[in-house]
């Protein structure tokens, strides 16, 4: 598993082997893939409706408080990334735009606006399914959610139900490719 | 006038004096110090809300198409920050999710969330007033606007009445810690 381009150390890469900090390391590997699940629910509206599939949940310790997909087609807004939704929903559920004691699930890995926006929001565990090689802005193409000059760095867990996350990307973008050929207008805002 | 930690060499800063491409080479120094003048009042209202004063104004070609402030406190959303209410505004003037021909002016150079959600609208031209060493998504603390693995990058402009951005918020952090010295439970979210 491999998240960048030799930016971090093989040893120290988030993953599901890497001890979480408390309360966080109390979660089982079921939880946090039961949770992953529920996003990947999302993911499959998001690619429903034509969208990206990228689908979030966050939880305020055992409570489920926002899920969200990828609607920047539907919104025509570049900023409707699964996690900026699922971060605002959880932000107005909790009254609070401090997301404390809320673990943030993605299927992808965030990019550097989404990265952003759980640095300021100062989500405590990100964890999330496909690494994003190209465009990541947690710790592949950007270091965001792992910076020292930053406030807040979070608690990081990648690759978990990676294949099921990757697959359906894979998927999506395959059958885009074969909609392109037919109508080659038809354009999808990026992850 | 530095924007960082010696992260990009002196004579490729973004700054009033570099040469922009066109069609933005035609814009005056004038025409970019009237624009930021109006992110200045947008800062302003933000201000006297309570938020930390960064404005934000987008224009597509020589219409306005979005004028925001950070609103993060009084919305309770910590994504709330002045260009990303500025960038959805704008998307929805347009009704495409793509900022083509646009130029986004800000007070403050754009943090992470910010830099990254100007990529994925590829905003062609990006203005800033006062840099941000500590945390500027843009060329400070990270390159997201000046990354070549990205698929898009804008043309830069750093500096435009950099003073008077600079000041605002100065006046404002100074006045905060005086109230926060008298009732200290008052807490501003980060810009």
């Amino acid at each position: 598993m491999g998240y960048g381009r030799g930016v971090m150390d093989a040893d120290v890469l988030p993953g599901p082997n890497s001890p979480l900090p408390p309360p966080f390391s109390a979660l089982t590997a079921e939880v946090h893939e039961a949770r992953m699940r529920r996003a990947l629910r999302q993911a499959a509206l998001a690619a429903e409706a034509g969208e990206v599939p990228v689908g979030a949940v966050i939880y305020h310790r055992d409570r489920l408080v926002a899920q969200a997909f990828n609607q920047t087609r539907t919104l025509k807004d570049p900023t409707a990334h699964a996690e900026m939704l699922a971060i605002t929903q959880a932000a107005s559920a909790l009254g609070d735009w401090r997301l404390l004691d809320c673990a943030l699930y993605v299927t992808l890995e965030p990019c550097a606006m989404c990265s952003g926006a759980i640095v300021l929001a100062r989500i405590p565990l990100v964890v999330w399914g496909a690494p994003d090689p190209q465009r990541g802005g947690a710790v592949s193409c950007f270091q965001i959610l792992d910076s020292p000059q930053l406030n807040h760095r979070p608690a990081l867990l990648g690759g978990v139900l990676q294949d099921e996350c990757s697959t359906l990307l894979l998927d999506f973008f395959k059958s885009r490719r074969t909609a392109n050929h037919d109508h080659p207008t038809t354009e999808v805002p990026p992850p």
